[in-house]
């Protein structure tokens, strides 16, 4: 089942250079594990902006927010969920 | 080179239906080529509306600009252009 | 799976007195059997709006589109959908 | 009489991290206690994001605004109100 | 229990002159008996709009939804309604 | 001459809590002196919201701002004010 | 008394082109007619747009409703008021 | 002086197709006149949408409006209008 | 040449108090210099808000942005700037 | 390949002054090296912002994407892209 996950990331000056460096390295390896399991098939930067458009593939709502809300991004993120469904011209 | 690409259709009352029927034939056909091409790499339903959320791959804006210009139902969309790039955590 | 949809109608004017009733007649009909069914659980009204709140409870987002597109009012409706998932404090 | 309550949290960085923690115990308490009561007979978690999407059911408006302003984490949230009625086509 | 209700008025051009003055002596007649009745204890005018800021006075929300879908021009506007209540500085 | 006033607080975190105190002593002072001189005549909460809606009476819109920007909490509010006329339909 | 009103106009296509030049010309006369009695002592074309920002200097919100409900375009217009005091800097 | 103009053209049904194709070639015309005459020096198509941007070059307010009112689409375009100034950074 | 100028000021709690006020004074200062120059001729306090409403007479897109950018102001401020033709109405 | 680029400035007042400063001579030297290059053929102030609407000229989105979040002011700024195409008018 498919969603398309927009997220903007607005990391506050407030928190010190090391932590973000930290908490940006996790949220690679997590979004790669992500990606390799087959539960984020897309990930792609939006043009000019700290933002990304995603496409999430799981089994249900609740698998869905526990993936988003484990990113260790998500405290510092403005996320937008759209479910998708099968189109009825894709072949 | 990749854009998402929002489509958001709303014919109005006056086109008579069969024409409506015409044009959203002539669309299928249209779309289903683009996809065949590798132009029009993925495109999905947004659940709740007569709307899809698409990815293209084009050489330039020009081309993009131009397939989408000729989508039949173009006078009956509201379509919104976001550019994409490669993401530093896509595998 | 739960969503939250929220549907606002607009038939315009330009729709004839009998087919309108007669559409709502259809979609009174489809939703009450819907809610019998058990993937419909909730419909409100918004106050002082002829628009709804609904709780969807479904299998996938393909079978929610499906079900959102064959209202009778689908063509005359703005329909926005949020996925719900379980919230940590519901007892 | 029933309203959608939807909320949206917002904690600062500024708020100390024990601080934060306890708030969220006292909401989790303070929340459990009001669905057992019967006054707030929903709440779901919106995909995604720090926020929900609540059923409460009261007397009065006066009495809603007091449940919601004595919610610990008050300071900290974004809500809106929408007043709901019975849907005529609700079984 | 008292509710704020913002209406805006728009009647399209397609719905003849004497309908239309006749649906606003309905309006003025049916408003002016709410306002007799207690219901409807305050209506002004938005200075350079056909719209108004009202104040209502009702049991529930379902009277409040009955009484606003009654309105003879509930078909030509859009209304908003924010539930009030008492404000811990009134006198 | 009335006007509709809304007003949403937002006092910031960094304001200590005496002096948040203090302030909103200071304003509900004021607010009481200015409707017992009836310049004030009604004053509502928004239900789940720190914001109020009011109706002013005042001479002219230099004796309005006037009042405004004495507000104790002026310089934590944002407020909007809409001019109101007296409606034909009002009784 | 001074208020800021900004108006954009939008006469749809069914309105016939006699019809619209007619009521374009009334408004002209009642315009300058208003200019030289003092109560309309600014308006100014916003460029790019069937619009203008204007200045009246009226005795109350009543008479600024009455004099804008009878501009021969005003059931054409959005029509937008701000209230506008003596600024503390004017010289 | 520059300004940057975006145009967005939304023709109705209702105008019969030879009208539209006859305004549409007035305004080829016209638009390439201004071009050539050093008014108009940049035309850009907004991908996927029936819109420029457009850059102007003229000695005032009042004669960008004149160009612009002009415009055979006029009736037919929402403008917005961006005044430039010379870049700091600009070589 | 005339320009309207909206503009909004909001000075963070961070900014000492007397740093504050010796901007505000040289912000008076500055404005009245040149609503005696004649390149200010209106400035006005929107009711309500710490916000202006100016008309502003220059000779070029760059004079305002130059005169602009010098207020005191200017870092807490936002501005938007909307540029004025004579209106064919206009006496 | 054209893209129009609208960037808004917001430095915030937590970072030193000496620092922004450095950081605004980079960004000078940053884009006179792009505008010498080709890549960035054009720049212009928006009057009355600490803003610029840009052309770029760029080989692809991935191109455009690095260009613009090596400016040294990225992390202080908003910005939005739009892919431009020929238009057929361009002379």
């Amino acid at each position: 089942m498919l969603f398309m996950v927009e997220m903007l990331v607005d990391i506050p000056n407030s928190v010190p250079a090391e932590e973000a460096a930290r908490i940006k390295a996790d949220e690679k390896a997590y979004s790669q594990a992500l990606q390799r399991s087959g539960k984020w098939p897309h990930i792609w930067r939006v043009v000019g902006q700290y933002a990304n458009v995603s496409i999430f593939d799981v089994e249900s709502n609740d698998e869905l927010h526990t993936l988003l809300s484990q990113l260790p991004l998500f405290p510092f993120m403005k996320i937008s969920v759209t479910p998708l469904a099968r189109h009825p011209s894709a072949i």
